[in-house]
């Protein structure tokens, strides 16, 4: 008998979406970032559902604020990812007997600061007795058909662009968990993983510029997202640059780390990584400059179905390895 | 320091809504059943999130596919309560690492099956580790913005009335958990409790007739939900009959229980309560009657802010108490 832990999150996911009939016709195929219904004339609702337990997902120097906040925005980068802006939020709570007033007020007020940022409302919920802190949250949002951004339209020659720089989460979550000690600047290290921000303006000024053909938020990692674009996208990325962040940087330099190992292979990152019609390009990056965020140009989608980067001498793979539930 | 267990779930609920701004001009108030948002043009999604813990609400002898369809009817159930039948059903598990392949997709197949028989589907959701096995549904659908039945409109002289018998899961508890035996048709307890049913068309009958002026579900108890929405209503109901399931009669003879207090006070049973414009009881009763259910008139809205029932001499108070998280 093959246990959870010996199957990973991915082969789960796969088993239970063979038993699963698909919904006809259905705006977006399972797997992607977040579902859809049509509502005819034109409009979508786009929903996504997420789960956030404290064992496994939130490190212990998190309080029970930052983790219900937490667990909006994660629910809100999905809906981002796809374009939409959210409407609005729910969510379940498992909580344990012994929980105090005092922290389920202070989930409750995490719950509202997360739905806030991002003008929302938590409208509805549930509340359960668990053995151990269980957030679930919902996002909805209403998305025009054509303003949808999915996982699969990415085509040979598009670019690749993220919306911000890597490795802050990575390294954050070494000082967190690994108890390593960080440079002077490692306050956004922290503060990254904490405090994690969803790129909905970037994601809504893509849509509505409708000049990005896929798009995935990278919750999973920047190697993982780029190998699950590939295969909705059917093609190959190949890239020649990595934004890593700063801050990333010092840290890696510090402990004596690869710093594109951070960029690649972390994860609880929330930035959007898009492909854009090459003819696009500007419109895209104006577009969304024009909201205040950035776009960055890492690279380029392939006929080659290889994820792979350009180094000095030559390229290397990028590995299909990322954050995954049972195996991390 | 107050805990999560001297609390219990409605004062919890109490706690964490008083942290939510609430959304302006929200189509339902926050604690009804679901919870919608407006999409012009006279329509509204309803959306309801509940989450089912394995430790806390799964019987023993319930197989996980049984739970993870009842995780999904008793999403349904409360979209049923509005008058909304389903569109999509999203699910996000939270899974033990020892869980086998064969029990994952046991719950696997357990959505889609609630989903089918609901003429809905399953697609989107999510995937966690976790210590016990945790399944958060949400359930959505499309309504005309006229045919929301809220918990709030109950009116002085409305008719009560329930879709169903009551205190087949009360008693089928007591077979389950407990460990009392059953008489000989104990089968239609225990399965009350391991297969319930949610009243979709009941529901969809009584929004469409526009008959009804206020709904709720009973999945906390029949006495529960009446103290809901008198509360939500600001009325009161005088009760001069109490259906109770033969089978649950049965039981109670069999053991010396007071078949009312089973029909009262359990909890996990899928009934629609309602009010009724009593100038529309005929075209409500044909309206559910013609989708092939029941609809059985129970008492009367009153004036007076209490709860009561008519005995052979006089009335007694139905107690505010039922189903509660923590507490029961």
């Amino acid at each position: 008998m093959v246990s959870a832990k010996e199957l990973g999150e991915r082969k789960i996911i796969q088993l239970i979406t063979t038993c699963l009939e698909p919904m006809p016709n259905a705006p977006i195929p399972f797997g992607d970032d977040a579902s859809a219904i049509d509502l005819g004339n034109n409009k979508l609702v786009v929903i996504n559902t997420d789960m956030l337990v404290a064992k496994t997902d939130v490190p212990e120097s998190m309080t029970l604020w930052q983790a219900a906040r937490k667990a909006v925005i994660m629910n809100i980068s999905d809906l981002a990812a796809k374009g939409t802006k959210p409407t609005a939020v729910l969510a379940s709570l498992g909580l344990p007997e012994n929980l105090t007033e005092e922290e389920i007020i202070e989930i409750g007020k995490g719950l509202n600061a997360g739905a806030k940022e991002y003008g929302t409302y938590v409208i509805g919920g549930d509340t359960n007795q668990a053995q151990d802190v269980t957030i679930n949250c919902v996002a909805l949002g209403i998305c025009q058909s054509g303003h949808l951004i999915k996982r699969s339209g990415a085509k040979a020659g598009d670019i690749v662009a993220v919306t911000g720089a890597f490795g802050k989460t990575a390294a954050g979550l070494k000082i967190l968990i690994a108890n390593l000690s960080g440079p002077d600047d490692s306050g956004a290290l922290v503060d990254s993983v904490l405090m994690p921000r969803a790129r909905v303006k970037e994601g809504v000024a893509l849509a509505q510029s409708q000049t990005a053909t896929a798009s995935i938020d990278t919750s999973d990692g920047l190697a993982w997202s780029l190998h699950e674009l590939s295969q909705a996208s059917g093609v190959g990325f190949c890239l020649d640059y990595l934004p890593v962040a700063v801050e990333a940087e010092n840290f890696a330099k510090h402990h004596g780390f690869d710093p594109n190992e951070l960029a690649l292979y972390g994860g609880e990152e929330y930035e959007l990584l898009v492909t854009i019609n090459p003819q696009l390009w500007k419109k895209a990056k104006q577009a969304v400059e024009t909201v205040g965020g950035e776009l960055i140009k890492i690279g380029v989608a392939t006929e080659q179905k290889q994820v792979i980067i350009k180094t000095g001498n030559g390229t290397v793979a990028v590995e299909a390895r990322g954050w995954e539930h049972f195996k991390t």
